[in-house]
């Protein structure tokens, strides 16, 4: 790349992917938005080729949202921001990709969505989602918590309030463990009753737990004590990470992902005071990446 | 069956049969034992076809150490305790096996192993190995509690205490769980350090969260405060379990598994009170059940 390319008339491309989709947003060389576009998977963790073909096919979306052509893509600065790429040899492949455009950085899913959540400033997210984890950013540096993965990593999150929620309607249901409205809540949800639940739940997955983790909630809302122990138990290990990110010097954080609004009111009010809204999107923040990036890059003596 | 079969020159065979491997034991008219054989897995509802393979190749081979033929199995009165007979639609299904033997008596897995441990007499057992569950038979009526499978079942058993110790470490290691000597045993045993340990067991079953089960009771065994609290946790299930089993009027349990003897020093004073060395094994059990079946068979008015 040359200064040229970051300069005036230059295009950059945010790219947020992820295990299930791939966003791509297109702006002009001061930021304002141009196109947009969606493909599928783009996890280079589970599935090298189709990443690829997924970034590719979202920002040829973009372009096309645009009004401009697939040659284009030559002048395009992009930053993408990928799951799986936190491992070395995921990184190392994916930065080796002949990728079409004029300039590509690369970095990881969270750190753009952290990006976007803080206006491409500093800052630090914690996400409840199917999974969890906790990150922050200042200074060029960042630390990452929890994640890993369930069933042993993720706690607090959906896929582990469903399970945690699930164990404790069977403990029920063997009278092991107290009553709890858990049990005829999943019954419900699951439509099958009693000891037909495990038949059902054999060999699930992480957002097979999470789809429960909103009756879990409700439960714990209405004031079943085995559910609110369970999301008061989520909560505190989010309080635990908020400490953690705040520890390296952030001042307040967001928090994203689908049960960030439900699990929110549970925090400690010391949480909920460093709390902010998220200001954009993943995508956003990528783009933001890429045009930080550039401008370095730019700054750089040639 | 007629009354000539169940009499003099009568064999019985228990055949005891699970997710590994089957074995067979033969007697003659009063129990005394005259063969054994042992074949691969027999669990009819993981593979129909292979499990009916097992239990004959197992009850050949008891009968050829035996010195017999095989023709003779057509005079061979079975008794068979098998595991996922449990599910109404595979007890059927194998009930409708045609079977090589001159009468077959199919029960579960668990009911043999209780009948094995309590000398074919009524009794409980709780089993603590892979997984977990208690089982108390009297007068004809059997309770079951708790196993279900892993990760929401099988509290207390190997599965779970070695992803309640995986669950842990990697707490310890991001600096959100108090520092344990589970990490570095379990990174010693996995060959690996700090969050590769995510990678290794990324897919792991429940066998592999099993294998970590003993490292965690050395641990609690050396006053390592966090496997303190999942050795206890684990034991204070079984004490649970065991109130149950006795709250049936059974006045002792036997327990089996693994884990057995690590865990027995773990629990309550009235746990170890009721507590019964096993006085033999599932197939012993399973044998007892064909000659009780068929004793009353014979008694019933032809």
């Amino acid at each position: 790349m040359n200064c040229a390319q970051a300069g005036a008339g230059a295009l950059f491309l945010g790219i947020d992917g992820g295990g299930s989709k791939c966003r791509a947003l297109l702006a002009n060389e001061v930021g304002r938005e141009l196109g947009s576009g969606t493909a599928g998977p783009a996890n280079p963790f589970q599935n090298f080729e189709q990443a690829c073909a997924s970034i590719r096919q979202a920002a040829d979306q973009a372009l096309t949202d645009a009004g401009l052509a697939s040659a284009d893509l030559a002048r395009v600065i992009a930053g993408v921001g990928l799951a799986g790429v936190n491992i070395p040899r995921i990184h190392q492949r994916m930065s080796q990709w002949r990728h079409p455009f004029a300039a590509m950085y690369l970095t990881t899913d969270i750190h753009v969505a952290c990006l976007g959540a803080h206006g491409g400033e500093d800052g630090a997210v914690i996400v409840a989602g199917t999974g969890s984890v906790g990150y922050v950013c200042r200074h060029g540096r960042s630390h990452s918590y929890g994640a890993h993965g369930f069933p042993f990593g993720d706690k607090g999150s959906g896929a582990w309030i469903g399970l945690e929620a699930l164990k404790a309607a069977l403990l029920a249901l063997d009278g092991l463990g107290p009553g709890t409205a858990l049990l005829p809540a999943i019954e419900g949800r699951l439509e099958v009753d009693g000891l037909d639940i495990v038949a059902h739940m054999a060999g699930a997955r992480s957002r097979d737990y999470a789809a429960l983790a909103p009756l879990v909630l409700e439960c714990a809302e209405r004031g079943d004590a085995v559910a609110l122990d369970i999301v008061r138990a989520a909560a505190a290990y989010f309080d635990h990470l908020a400490a953690k990110l705040l520890g390296h010097g952030a001042d307040r954080f967001a928090l994203l992902g689908g049960l960030a609004r439900r699990i929110a009111p549970w925090l400690s009010p010391t949480s909920r005071a460093a709390l902010v809204p998220a200001r954009g999107q993943p995508d956003r923040g990528a783009l933001a990446f890429a045009m930080a990036r550039a401008a370095t890059a730019v700054a750089e003596p040639g």
